[in-house]
């Protein structure tokens, strides 16, 4: 399908400018408008946009599609806005669906039609115009909710323009997608920073305790590390998936813990069979799940390791997936602890030993 | 420091195999014990282990150093057979240390001085001798946990050896290490195989919610996959520790509950900003630049000595570099030299002198 030719894209945020830039390559033009006015000029810099438009009904005059990419709280106030602004067609790209869908329907169910709830799962909410990329699209997947009043032409066009991204169209029904996120993305973000929370008031007692926190942990918090920012209005439009989550996650650790103070070994065995099977049989999405190994390499105190190694990698297609740097007992010398995908791994592994680099790798769980 | 002569190695798995190896690179002769004939035959295939020991009693005859490198939940009996069967040093690699620790000093007083706790932070106990590697404790961090009865000469040299493969000493109290590993490791393997749990139980009714399941939720929930084997006997020995971090965990998780289900925006953003913080600030390594200082603490010929000294050093975040027992001419007592980094030293030194000893601090280089 071709691309939409005149669109409007209120948002210029990272998925709003990546959104831009993908239907740009594909043709269209992009008139932007932010309620952020040197952010949408910054937009047009880096050719997100073709045009800053001043207001939101120029944006959406003509426009074929209108992309909504503002902050969750604000979507529904701004779908409402350009739908009576006349747009033709309307979606958005924000992280919660239910309450907006609904809040849209119940304002104006004569426009609704027009509007699909749109979520691409890429990127990350957190990052700003700079991280855009026209790629962002590419393998993943994005969300759409059409409801029971949603215009099927309408649906079937937005459907065509955001798989001509490179996306993986699903359809899901609102509530399912707010459900979902809540499990897969907003309770463990909840769950990572509680955990980091946890360790970080443990830590006021053993000041080594953090110095002894290994990769398991920093896998399980590392989403903690984000910027929050952008959290409150997520918990806050997803409150009642995410409450009902917490409190199934709640009383499976209370199981967990009162089968740890009984030393019930054939539950805890089970139970932690059942997690081992589930997550080894995760489905191979897109981009396809990989096996990861660690590998540990020890260096010389020399200027230029990091860069040599890690080009290398580059040379020999294999993707750096997490780095790190320990360190070992003679000061300055370290080891580097590289995670990556075990394909492709034996020519790199050999290329690093060629350069006199001892390489030890680790399966990872 | 030169490696043990002859070595007995009794457990021949993932660990015991990478000490092996890493013990004979130095030019050790290691004997090795399995209950598990086939994997120690196994083991002298591959270079973990010179020579098969049909026994227990065989293996530490006149062995230097014997290194206990099974379950955890068999540790202890095997280190109060090993030191009836007249072991000279020994130490173990078993990832919970408090009731292992409190059991031989129960059962073995007059010789559990020879029997140094230790626990290295490498690796995953859930991998087979395959894994094993030489490399696997470079730059990786060592647990030692002496106590008051511990032996300062058995305590010098296993320390010697330990760190003589690449690895970080830290001495830690065996209680405090237990609370530690329970709050970095123990609690999270259970947290995220829960995690998996629930979200598994909740694709019952949404058959794409595993397929949504991106970088975040594969990350926490990476070291569910792992083989369980091994976390029945982990639970079950450091049960205390893993029950009080779970209600921590469950205390807190109830409260971020309350405060979503309260659109408490500012607290939300508030625990979000503490985790956020305390992630970016996960210890990666040592600073390269840092000045080396020696400390020469006499010590009085009293129990205890090296347990307090080197526990609290990382009570205080001061890393020991360097340890060394110099005796004095005039019998039993001795000087303590410790190589340690210069900064957070004041804090170290003013509770060493708290605790009536006497520091002098030289300036190395």
């Amino acid at each position: 399908m071709a691309a939409p030719r005149v669109v409007a894209l209120l948002g210029t945020g990272l998925i709003g400018g990546s959104v831009g830039m993908a239907l740009r390559e594909r043709g269209a033009t992009v008139r932007g408008y932010d309620r952020d006015t040197e952010r949408v000029v910054h937009a047009r810099e880096i050719g997100a946009i073709d045009v800053v438009a001043a207001t939101v009904a120029e944006a959406v005059h003509g426009a074929d599609l209108t992309v909504i990419a503002v902050p969750v709280g604000l979507v529904a106030e701004v779908v409402i806005e350009a739908l009576d602004a006349g747009a033709g067609l309307v979606t958005d790209v924000g992280s919660v669906k239910g309450p907006v869908v609904t809040a849209v329907e119940a304002a104006r169910p004569h426009t609704v039609g027009r509007y699909v709830g749109g979520h691409p799962m890429a990127g990350s909410e957190q990052e700003g115009l700079a991280g855009a990329s026209a790629e962002m699209f590419q393998g993943a997947t994005w969300v759409l909710t059409p409801t029971a009043a949603t215009d099927p032409q309408a649906f079937a066009a937005v459907r065509g323009w955001v798989s001509d991204l490179g996306a993986e169209v699903l359809s899901v029904e609102p509530a399912v997608h707010d459900t979902i996120v809540a499990v897969v993305s907003h309770v463990p973000q909840l769950a990572a920073s509680t955990l980091m929370n946890v360790a970080d008031a443990a830590s006021d007692q053993h000041a080594v305790l953090l110095r002894l926190a290994a990769g398991g942990f920093r896998d399980m918090t590392r989403i903690a590390s984000g910027h929050p920012a952008i959290w409150p209005d997520i918990c806050l439009a997803n409150r009642d998936a995410i409450v009902a989550t917490l409190d199934d996650l709640l009383e499976e650790l209370a199981r967990v813990r009162a089968v740890v103070a009984g030393a019930e070994r054939e539950s805890l065995l089970d139970l932690l069979e059942s997690a081992r099977s589930a997550r080894r049989n995760l489905p191979v999405g897109i981009p396809v799940d990989e096996t990861l190994v660690e590998l540990r390499i020890p260096v010389p105190d020399r200027e230029g390791v990091i860069a040599e190694v890690t080009t290398l990698a580059a040379n020999f297609g294999v993707n750096i997936r997490d780095f790190e740097i320990a360190h070992s007992l003679e000061g300055r010398a370290g080891v580097l602890v590289l995670v990556v995908p075990d394909d492709r791994l034996d020519a790199y592994e050999a290329a690093l030993r060629e350069q006199g680099y001892h390489v030890a790798r680790n399966e990872l769980g």
